[in-house]
């Protein structure tokens, strides 16, 4: 797959129009399948009281619901910042075939986000994470997954 | 912040229950403030077609819905399974302030989820990602963070 530095441009033009109608923080996405735009999206946190609602997510969200699909196999996402952790297991989840950002998560960080802080949050072993983390009743909660793996019948993701 | 086993128990009753009735993966997440619980969640990615609809996802999407707010201060987060790289950003991006969980990731693999793969994937350097990731536009793409940075009214997040 070739980059199409058209839908980055899009993916700003959305960023920065986020902004200046005062929807939300600067961050668009573009979801992109055989050279055709499937899905736009952008911050919309503060709009629909939603801390999930980042670009890519609204992005990957509506493209699913737009072709009735939970994996967007063939697609390919364009991002006018680095994915945050969040986003960037969003997409992976979602099968996306390619990332193309423009702002780095550094940048990011300049302008007052926390992706930088989370990349560093995400590696750290439970007991160094800022927020407390501890494991409960793991021979009880091993029943949800073996329920599962006994499943004759199921929908894989 | 004192765990009370009984709503990680909950977490783990939806989880399970959320197979039998093949609604779903085999995961729930229970959101509490000050010992009461504000929202449940199940992993909905099939049936709603929402790659981002994790059992932790949805919980902290409707705790938000129904307190009004983007941030969830002053709550806790039960989970039938270690949240992957997704909702553990999630829950720093909503603010809850402690997680409890079940299952590891390492459960969720032997189960056939993607949990500790992305562990792995998240930490690496751009390049050696299994999703191709590349650079585009930098100097237009900061264009967005600049006029954010300028704003003189915003709502920060």
């Amino acid at each position: 797959m070739q980059a199409n530095p058209a839908f980055m441009q899009m993916a700003i033009d959305l960023a920065t129009k986020n902004v200046t109608t005062s929807a939300g923080g600067p961050f668009g996405a573009v979801i992109v399948r055989a050279g055709k735009v499937i899905a736009t999206g952008v911050n919309s946190v503060t709009a629909n009281n939603d801390p999930t609602a980042h670009a890519e997510v609204m992005a990957i969200r509506e493209a699913c619901r737009l072709l009735s699909t939970f994996q967007l196999t063939g697609c390919e996402i364009y991002t006018s910042c680095e994915p945050c952790p969040m986003c960037l297991a969003a997409i992976y989840w979602s099968r996306c075939e390619a990332i193309y950002f423009g702002n780095t998560a550094a940048d990011a960080a300049k302008a007052g986000f926390d992706d930088s802080f989370l990349y560093h949050e995400v590696k750290k072993p439970h007991a160094e994470r800022t927020i407390p983390t501890s494991r409960l009743l793991p021979q009880q909660a091993i029943v949800s997954f073996n329920t599962w793996c006994e499943l004759t019948e199921r929908i894989d993701y």
